[in-house]
């Protein structure tokens, strides 16, 4: 790593507001946000080749424990972060000077179901090992414009189809916090490089939870649009009537930067780059929905995720008890759709079941419960979907919410490979310690934003006794991204963020 | 009925153009034109009370036959008419003087699917059979503040699902140019009510031919239109995903007159009044499916179909014969989207399977069909239905085509009850007679306008030696119901109208 900074033009320095001459380390710059890194190349004390070397450096370094990346870009990187170099420093006011905005330079990953022209693009698979697509996803092109600069494409559970990344073809994504855990699925090797300091933010997708899940069990910011709100156009669809992109991210005021080149925007809708940056009002009202909570809940996640309601307390927030209608059913309702979804795409792809046998066996197996969902299941879990979104606005509106919080997931990060996980049950009054199906369990929290089509965040709001993240969810209406983002940067601001993860072996 | 005449304030006389001194008798006055009647109302030759009475008369006297009618409403009926006397016989200039239009103090039917407050809508069905709807249908409401009278609700296949509208629970409706055969269904009792003289237009609802094929077994036109174009707001559905409201009526201007108050307009769109008053310009071009026609196809069909083309050609159209994809597939597709909405309509509603003993045999037998549709499948006939359109709209592009045109039945009124049909089919180069499944050869043709959400019209194009009429469709392209309308009224200017039916017993 050293070598790689042995041309660097320029020492660079914290750009910390309040100690802004604490000369920065690898390890403090690699973690540093994008809006420093931006103030680092308008200052040149940093050039967007120096931090791309310092990036692969790491990637080389840090990714065989981690396995977060299927394909390092290395070549491509470099040449695109002399091409910002060239744009950024060429002097104002010559022809070839050009500022793209705050992501010009700034190295990010993506999740390897998003098409990258003549960039092997396996969503994690056997059957699309050796695919490479002619032609960028539409948020990759957008991404482009921006100026980022692509560092490769991460692991990811097979077809974006679990919630592990445990990828029987590619070896496990491991969770950098505890490599012998899991970081959560689908976008389990976008979150584990942004954790591990791999990449400045990551693109992911969300069906059931597939960005806020493993954002959550890693200790990042993940964020799920509103339905529709950024383009598909060019990802491996699992469930169309659900699948979503978003970005993953160390902080709240990177995911909005992340999000605004790739969000589409309402007519004079303020930019996404500016909500991070404007003022939350002081009174904001958070919504709890206990009862579907109380039923199931690790002691430890209980335990941060009381912690953070005291801080958002103290921040001027009110929190209020709500019970809203249908909640226990997303979960069945989700997979109905999901389930029937993704069976129909693999079989008009003619993967299944040609190809079964090249599916790993938990995709499979799901792929055959899809061949059984009875059309009238699917029509009545897509109607469920929509008295479930008209019940839960209504709750917002009549508990004039802000947004709903709830615990990401009920458990912190699993070990590899545990397929149930043993909790304790509050449900009916008693409580009893059970085991119970871990992906269930990651999913539960997740599927009512799908369902609903709402934007939802995960925040790390805390660790575990253990060591391990854990994430909190807010659930905003249609569209409140902003707001969303605003919350959660406040919140921030409170909270001291997280160390930075052990990375043990 | 000569009583119903006893207190007519003025003769009335046939208001022909050519010779408008004939005096037209009750039938005439039975079969005439909207326009016609409106003529004779505004010349006060002929009070809507007058009509309305000569109306219910007929109906009293025929409906015995026909079986049209489940329910008459007489009584709303002339208050009704004496309401449109009372607005239309005003002095000019008096407050209470109102002219609606064209259809004020028209008496038409609607079929007992569509929701009228106060009035029992049955769908023909046992379960509904004392059901009172609070509110009209948004499409009752808007022909109200037309003008329209209402007579009553028409007799129809079962919860729409079926073609023969062989009614178990209300008696079958007979065709009135031959008692013993089936009008066609679902909307049967439409049908056959407009053919006998019984009404002067009807709404029917159309999701796999409902409008059309009752419109060409009994003689008359009937338009489907563009899916969505028409409201189903307060229509009892079967398959919402093709599910469309239309006219039928006895001529093509009648029937636009009709769609007129429940269409949305395009911005700037021309009214549907005017549609068959416009010249159509002297070229149009009509495409033949041949490759798909030849292979099911009565010879009494055959013949007046060719008939008719060569009325198109002999009125400067010209004629191109084209090949549609997927035009075999629309059948199974249309079938996999209506098994399965219809039974997850009737299971949400708490009928099937709770009340599977109060259904008539074949809706029993297709609902159940429904259970078993999977979602995948459903999923495919979804996506057909896409490709198919793309496909149909790029034939027309490319052959510069106005319209598809085609029998709208392969085969004139089969008797009631009669399960299977013999044809002779020409598939495969050689000609075999075969038994086929009555339902599905006239379903056949009727299909492919209802997945790819096309407007379709049928019109009268003659009669079979045996005196039974015959129906030509034309399927126009995305919101071309007015150019539907010019071609049919067009063709009607140059072939002479059909006789009466004579309505034997």
């Amino acid at each position: 790593m050293r070598q790689a900074f042995a041309h660097r033009r320029h020492p660079y320095w914290h750009p910390n507001p309040w100690s802004n001459v604490t000369p920065m380390n690898d390890a403090g710059l690699a973690f540093a946000s994008i809006d420093e890194i931006g103030k680092l190349f308008r200052t040149r004390k940093l050039s967007p080749v120096e931090l791309t070397k310092l990036m692969l450096d790491r990637i080389e370094q840090l990714n065989p424990k981690v396995n977060a990346y299927l394909t390092v870009t290395a070549e491509l990187a470099l040449a695109q972060a002399k091409e910002a170099e060239s744009e950024l420093y060429a002097p104002r006011g010559r022809k070839s000077h050009r500022d793209r905005g705050p992501l010009h330079g700034i190295p990010i990953s993506l999740k390897d179901n998003i098409y990258t022209a003549g960039i092997r693009t396996t969503a994690g698979s056997k059957i699309l090992k050796d695919f490479i697509p002619q032609h960028d996803a539409q948020v990759v092109a957008q991404l482009k414009e921006a100026g980022v600069i692509l560092l490769g494409k991460t692991n990811m559970h097979e077809f974006a189809y679990g919630v592990t990344s445990n990828n029987p073809h590619f070896g496990p994504v491991r969770n950098p916090w505890d490599l012998s855990r899991i970081p959560g699925g689908s976008s389990g090797g976008s979150a584990a490089a942004v954790a591990a300091g791999l990449c400045y933010g990551s693109i992911g997708t969300d069906t059931g939870g597939s960005i806020r899940i493993p954002a959550a069990l890693c200790g990042i910011v993940g964020l799920k649009p509103t339905f529709g709100r950024v383009s598909v156009a060019g990802v491996i669809p699992l469930s169309p009537r659900l699948d979503c992109v978003g970005p993953l991210a160390r902080s709240a005021a990177d995911a909005a930067l992340l999000l605004d080149p790739i969000f589409v925007r309402g007519k004079n809708g303020p930019s996404l780059q500016t909500a991070t940056k404007s003022r939350l009002r002081q009174h904001f009202r958070l919504g709890l929905p206990e009862d579907f909570l109380s039923e199931w809940f690790s002691s430890e996640v209980e335990f941060a995720f009381d912690k953070a309601l005291r801080v958002f307390r103290k921040m001027g927030g009110s929190l209020r008890r709500v019970s809203v209608p249908l909640l226990r059913e997303t979960e069945d309702a989700g997979n109905q759709i999901a389930w029937a979804e993704a069976t129909h795409y693999h079989q008009q792809a003619g993967w299944f079941p040609a190809r079964a046998a090249d599916y790993g066996e938990d995709v499979r197996e799901r792929l055959e419960l899809g061949v059984k969902v009875p059309a009238t299941s699917y029509l009545s879990a897509l109607e469920q979907r929509e008295s479930f979104l008209r019940g839960l606005l209504a709750v917002m509106r009549d508990a004039n919410l802000d947004a709903l919080a709830l615990p990401t997931t009920p458990i912190p990060a699993p070990l590899i490979g545990e397929e149930t996980t043993a909790l304790d049950s509050h449900g009916s009054g008693f409580s009893r310690r059970a085991n119970h199906p871990t992906r269930a369990l990651l999913l539960r929290n997740n599927r009512p934003a799908n369902l609903a089509a709402l934007p939802a965040i995960s925040i790390p709001c805390g660790l575990t006794p253990d060591g391990l993240p854990v994430g909190l969810q807010l659930i905003g209406s249609v569209t409140d991204e902003a707001l969303l983002l605003r919350i959660a940067h406040a919140f921030e601001r409170v909270r001291p963020p997280l160390p930075h993860p052990p990375l043990t072996a």
